[in-house]
């Protein structure tokens, strides 16, 4: 339920099926801002590998997926023994979920919507602690720690979804102490994490080896473009490693994702122009979403920016239907549990694709001005 | 545990990966008959199907599996309302059990090892009833039914693996009565129907709309080999159906397999020609078989054979570690509750392949008569 007690709604962005349906057109001629994704595309390494790897799909999948195991292990600096591979880091959600069955589960609001989703599947009961717009919804860490007694877990993003915030790992691990003693859980999604250069900040992974209540779940869809083949990790310590080993499909990581996984680690020079040319991307959106009449962007940290637009009179439906009809999703977050009606999310872009997308916002806009 | 109270080991068959670590081999030069995979391999539509799929990886997979889904309803003659589409068959599984939650579980056995490894997972006891290899494995219809108070869940292979036991639609029925008086859910794991031309002699599906105490398993990997890319359904009432996809990763079906399974439902010629050959192949191998010393081959129902090797005197473990050095692997039963050392069970591939087969297996016998 959200604050007004109503039912939250776990329609997603990156819908562009329902889109294509909807209007008999084809996938190819969207422009999805809805949907967080390296606006880089594939990685030709990734595609090749791809290529090469169809006739293998007669055969199971690794059940250990070690070679992707390997390439985690030497990419993010953990132990072998704190990866549990997924089929996308969502999956791992549900079946932490479902291996740990908490009762009370907390997340600073707005945040992903499948958090609480998965710990309801569990059977738990969701408590909010919302985040103030004002404040730049910045988490309120002495707050958040005093409201951990009979909490089993607390699912934070770093960066946050759809919010954009950050949190170091100074106050991370602050979190994970008092969590400790108050024998809770926190599942730090970093799943945006590989967008950041100066991400040793900010990730948890060099805590995992003193905190066994942290577990840090990691997508690979997003920085790497590939969220139709469901790629992601999760880091947790050996001993609950072992548990969502047991509580999951043997065969969970398809193998086409197990080798563009191995392909995407291994490829630095995707890596690091994907970080230059979003950073860039990233600050020239904002600065440009920032001129235009009735919008609020919030600063962002990665390749998205959320958006209020209350002062422009229109929700984020409304603003949705209408760049809808030009062929541009954005994600209405009308939705989060925190946020009003009047919020939006749009992803970022290459330079061209960013102008179309600005044009067509600053046009559908101006209709109320 | 097993019989003798000893742990469950949860090993399967397909595991060529391990064989090609363990011997820096290429997985290629693996002859695989422990893996019950069609062995025409990938048919040229969903080969087709895969290629032109790559560039769509960058979207996420459609969350409904629209065009999947209306393609199963076709070929299945199921309404859409009762498919929950899978990352393969066995994801299902986990996601029952754990929506289920069952306390006490029954399995005639030998049974498919993941039965019994998802309701552990979901915290149930887990109960056998063990079939009579004297009686050809042959589930007895009343003795089930009697044992059905208090029980939440029994599994069903139909074929079931490693037996190739059949199970008639009316049989089937019977158990399907008796369980709705007791409050026991029947879940019939059809992943190997396809091979069998005359599936509406045993097929669950007609009844899915008068037993709301039935769910329905599938795989399409075998059928279609593609275990590679995962992809499943399971078939129950539509509340049921419901509360499987509340409790699911909603990406769960990658666009890859999505796409295969589109292109595989509409080719029908491959699908008749893969029931013809592996019908003629399956008796073939299974009168070779029946040929050589000291191996007793049960009768198989579709591309799998479970022999009894007992009065070779090797044991399958034995004789797969020798057929292994060949480049054959096989699958050894031994760990199966309800299953001596002495069982194992190969696949059923082109004849060719299984004249290999069948020069090893009788070079390796041999040796010890």
């Amino acid at each position: 339920m959200n604050a007004e007690g109503k039912p939250v709604s776990f329609v997603h962005g990156g819908n562009v099926h329902a889109w294509a349906r909807e209007r008999g057109e084809k996938i190819a001629s969207v422009l999805d801002y809805s949907a967080n994704i390296n606006p880089l595309g594939l990685s030709e390494r990734v595609r090749q590998a791809l290529i090469n790897s169809i006739e293998q799909v007669i055969h199971y999948p690794d059940v250990e997926a070690s070679a992707l195991k390997e390439c985690i292990s030497n990419h993010y600096q953990v132990d072998t023994s704190y990866i549990t591979a997924g089929n996308g880091a969502v999956e791992l959600l549900y079946v932490l979920a479902h291996t740990l069955r908490p009762k009370r589960v907390l997340i600073p609001a707005p945040a992903f919507c499948e958090y609480e989703r998965a710990a309801r599947a569990a059977g738990a009961a969701i408590e909010y602690m919302y985040l103030s717009a004002a404040n730049d919804f910045v988490l309120d860490m002495d707050l958040l720690c005093s409201r951990l007694n009979g909490i089993d877990i607390v699912f934070i993003g770093n960066p946050n979804n759809p919010t954009g915030t950050l949190l170091q790992v100074g106050r991370l691990e602050k979190l994970l102490s008092a969590a400790k003693k108050a024998g809770t859980m926190v599942v730090v999604d970093e799943s945006f994490m590989d967008f950041i250069s100066d991400d040793q900040v900010y990730t948890g992974r060099p805590l995992l080896s003193h905190y066994d209540n942290l577990v840090i779940l990691h997508s690979l869809t997003k920085f790497y473009a590939i969220p139709g083949l469901r790629l992601g990790f999760c880091l947790s310590n050996s001993k609950l490693t072992t548990k969502l080993h047991a509580a999951k499909d043997p065969w969970n990581v398809n193998s086409l994702a197990q080798a563009a996984g191995v392909a995407a680690l291994a490829d630095k020079i995707y890596q690091s122009k994907s970080r230059e040319v979003i950073e860039y991307q990233k600050n020239a959106l904002y600065t440009k979403l920032k001129a235009l009449a009735g919008v609020r962007p919030f600063m962002p940290a990665v390749n998205y920016i959320l958006l209020d637009i209350s002062q422009s009179g229109y929700t984020a439906a409304e603003v949705g239907r209408a760049l809808s009809v030009y062929g541009v999703l954005i994600r209405n977050c009308g939705n989060y549990p925190g946020l009003s009606p009047y919020y939006m999310r749009v992803a970022v872009k290459l330079a061209e694709q960013n102008e179309i997308l600005l044009g067509h916002l600053e046009q559908v806009l101006r209709r109320n001005s």
